[in-house]
């Protein structure tokens, strides 16, 4: 029984689009903002493409080497972008976590284009995965656009993905884990998980649709309910990937904050010791991680081909910060 | 930051396929059990179908008319199923709501095989929504699966589908709504909504995976959480949906329960009187509803055709009860 009759007509999106092509950096955060537009336009159909902006925020211990998320977006076909996440337990075996997630987006930015993969993002993963000789291993999902508004996205692990339209989340991804804190990965050994277990879904998407892409440094700090209400903050796709980011490690650094990582800890048995219990404490806090933060916004093609696009193709590793 | 580094192999899926063709029946609770085979053998590639069962419990105080859900279930292609939702609110203008919602499932039922549909649940829910000449509203959603493993999904507001594979939810629906028990909702009345604000997703499945369909009186008294534990003491689909809509129906009737209703209710900015809550009480309790609920496993073509198979079509009003 849904109760109420609908008697009101559908209110309108709040977030319009507003491109910023400005650019700032700083030492230790990253943001980006990317147009893409698609290259052939056909008058009889319309197509979608992405605007796409970025922000990343390194673990406060790791920010000498940039953390240990990596991303690309690049402009094939409407648009693809992708997050790989470092299992940091590596560092535990004198291994740089960061080598390996960064090594398979760069491998990944290269071969996004191939015949074999055949803009599919499973086959992407798989081919970048094999290419990668690192040690270590990484969570990752990549998304691709359909020139037709079909949004196509695989995941292994807990990276995400939000869509929001109308001011409402309208398609979320699933984090698989095999317990608490222990994500599916893509590995340098063979006991990892591969493309096969990657979770491979799709959505329709609209013009005016938002997609938020993440690792879980930014889901494990935010909830969803504050990513639709920040996002409703900022028209601008790169200010909303920054705020969302400033959010979520504001959040990370706060010992007494209720985050999705605490509520779900809790969910899972872990607790405070006995005797804080008995004093009415709890276990809360944000949890501190690497953040990355990509936020794209449908557009159709001739408004995307009317701004002073940027077209460009990136790997988020530190060696190419200058780009972004 | 993925903490762990996964270090054991992957739990196998604690699910297995039993199926069961004994078929119960009671004045309110109805439970089908539905093994759907491809009708085409190909021995080059594994086709796969659904093994689907079913149950509906009406709202206690609407027994006598069979409640206000409707659904059906089809074999076409690999299997077809669909959950629609009266809204209640018509009872109000003396308009009974399970009119809509039946009718509405009863063309789609029809309409299924259209050659003009071409197994695109979005085109099911136009065409079915413009056959259907009864006054009142539903929320619908409809699932198609190829025999390629792509379901198809197409909903306007608040039924849900979840995909758990090897104990996991790999994959949620998000409900639509204009604002708090007002969900998206086809209606006879050009106001409402229409298949163009259908949330069109798709996503992979293999054999194993296990579909839990159902209105929102499933969802609204049922966590997540509990769906997978539910589903991994019940390898029966039939005894499957029964377990998870009798849980429903016990928490929807339980004053006490934190529901996922009253929990959203609280977060809208619902709540007890204030002097209630100086005594420490809150707004708890489930949600009273129809509930329907089907559960679906999918299967490879040679394991479903080597069943006792029963191949049925079905529109889930009160008229055809006798068939399920």
């Amino acid at each position: 029984m849904a109760n109420s009759i609908y008697r009101a007509s559908v209110l309108q999106s709040q977030l319009l689009f507003r491109p910023s092509l400005s650019n700032k950096h700083s030492v230790r955060k990253k943001s980006s903002l990317l147009c893409i537009a698609s290259s052939q336009f056909n008058p009889i159909r319309s197509e979608v493409s992405f605007c796409i902006g970025t922000h990343l925020i390194p673990h406060p211990n790791k920010v000498d080497r940039g953390g240990e998320d990596a991303f690309f977006v690049s402009n094939i076909n409407g648009g693809v972008i992708a997050v790989a996440d470092g299992v940091s337990g590596w560092a535990e075996r004198n291994v740089d976590p960061s080598l390996f997630s960064k090594e398979l987006m760069a491998n990944a930015s290269s071969l996004v284009g191939d015949l074999e993969v055949n803009y599919d993002p499973r086959i992407l993963i798989r081919k970048a995965h094999a290419a990668t000789s690192s040690t270590g291993s990484a969570t990752a999902i990549v998304a691709m656009l359909e020139k037709n508004g079909t949004l196509k996205v695989a995941s292994v692990g807990d990276c995400g993905l939000r869509v929001i339209r109308k001011g409402q989340m309208i398609f979320s991804t699933t984090p698989q884990e095999h317990y608490f804190d222990c994500p599916y990965q893509l590995s340098s050994e063979l006991i990892g998980q591969t493309y096969l277990d990657a979770v491979v879904s799709s959505v329709e998407l609209v013009e005016g649709d938002i997609i938020v892409m993440g690792s879980d440094g930014l889901f494990d700090n935010v909830f969803d309910g504050e990513i639709v209400s920040t996002l409703a903050r900022h028209s601008d796709v790169m200010e909303a990937a920054k705020a969302l980011a400033n959010l979520a490690s504001n959040h990370s650094m706060d010992s007494r904050f209720e985050s999705p990582y605490s509520l779900e800890a809790r969910s899972k048995g872990f607790d405070v010791p006995f005797w804080k219990k008995i004093l009415g404490m709890k276990l809360t806090g944000g949890k501190l991680d690497d953040i990355t933060v990509i936020v794209g916004q449908v557009v159709t093609s001739p408004a995307a081909a009317s701004l002073n696009q940027v077209q460009m193709e990136e790997a988020g590793s530190g060696d190419t910060r200058g780009l972004l």
